[in-house]
């Protein structure tokens, strides 16, 4: 837990906060806090800073915070990314949470098996954990939004369109012969395929409405592994 | 399994291969061969290209293969690692491996657990294993090497110093100012750290060899994003 994160029901008073459960576990087991230890802190969705330990208890600790420091820009990037594998969904919730990715639409693909979308780790409780604990992990304290939508093309062509305005839009497949670009450092709208790719009436789909297909290499990744790789090539 | 790699004992005659155990488990639940097939192939080391499906039983698979086109280019890429988390290394190998990196040094740093070193994770064994699986995955046949480095400053002062020759050094650290460089697209050698990091001491072995250090954005990332988000940066 690089940095603190606090709720709103945290807050005691203007300035100080209450910790227990999970977060009040890590501090004393992993950090191991004491009295008049400086942590790292953020309140969730508004400014981040440090706090101070007044108080540890067997169930909780008392910290005062000082909040005067906005958190990093967000990536000015949305994902589209066709629904993974239930057990590969948490990690890569997380570590795009990591990235600083504020907008992932979570889709349907002809590849991705209809059992996926039946999963848990769908839940908003699910989802929001792994976000908090990418917050925790970068130092950031904005919460990004999961969007799911189970229509492929009801989405592509009617919902994408409006969130593609302004935007650079990008999809990775094999059989493109451009390179996938380097530091646009421009709005991007990226779309990434299920294991196996998207299928070649999807690649048209999104053309239809202005993307464009790169690759990134001769090589085929794993989903986990092309999202932070694409991802880190957009922006400096 | 993207491709099949065969093993030099794989080879029943000088085209033709008998395959059983887990690539045969695999072909027939998940890829679900039948005879007359034809999948893309690689022999371990050697060349790759294409096998027809000759015979299935309940226990093996015969192929005949015509390997004439050459794995792709590896990454001009040298990473040295400091030893991560036995659970995380599994998954670390196997993405380095689908990247195209071939040469990996695990070396010692102030923030590496000693426990970690005892990892069975750690075995020829189980890192083939994951590199194998990388293989497959990416559709390479060149296999890594993992080399296991468990003194810092000897590694470091003695023995890095002939592997940098030609290659432009880099390090990663939120402490520098300079942003992460992109697409320089020659041989490198990129040293990532320990959760936590690299100590300033640690830092400062690097540079006097030569290495630049740069930050990758004010995000911590975990050490498994951090390095396909990292090495993608530098190659177009």
């Amino acid at each position: 837990m690089n940095l603190v994160l606090f709720r709103d029901d945290d807050f005691i008073s203007q300035d100080q906060v209450r910790i227990s459960g999970r977060r009040f576990e890590h501090l004393m087991k992993v950090n191991r806090i004491k009295v008049g230890d400086q942590l790292l802190c953020g309140h969730l969705n508004r400014k981040k800073g440090r706090a101070e330990v007044l108080e540890t208890t067997s169930d909780h600790v008392v910290m005062r915070a000082v909040l005067d420091i906005d958190p990093p820009e967000p990536l000015p990037l949305t994902l589209v990314l066709a629904l993974p594998r239930p057990k590969m969904l948490r990690r890569i919730i997380l570590d795009v949470t990591t990235i600083g990715v504020k907008d992932v639409y979570l889709v349907n693909s002809w590849r991705v098996e209809k059992s996926y979308w039946q999963t848990p780790h769908l839940s908003c409780e699910t989802l929001e954990k792994q976000m908090i604990l990418g917050l925790e992990q970068s130092c950031d304290t904005i919460m990004p939004k999961v969007h799911q939508r189970r229509f492929f093309s009801q989405f592509v062509n009617e919902e994408l369109p409006g969130i593609c305005e302004g935007s650079l839009c990008l999809t990775a497949h094999p059989k493109s012969i451009k390179a996938f670009p380097h530091a646009v450092n421009e709005p991007c709208v990226l779309a990434i395929g299920p294991e196996g790719g998207f299928i070649d009436r999807e690649i048209e789909t999104f053309e239809k409405i202005g993307f464009k297909t790169y690759q990134a290499g001769q090589r085929i990744l794993r989903v986990e592994t092309a999202v932070p790789f694409l991802i880190s090539r957009l922006y400096v």
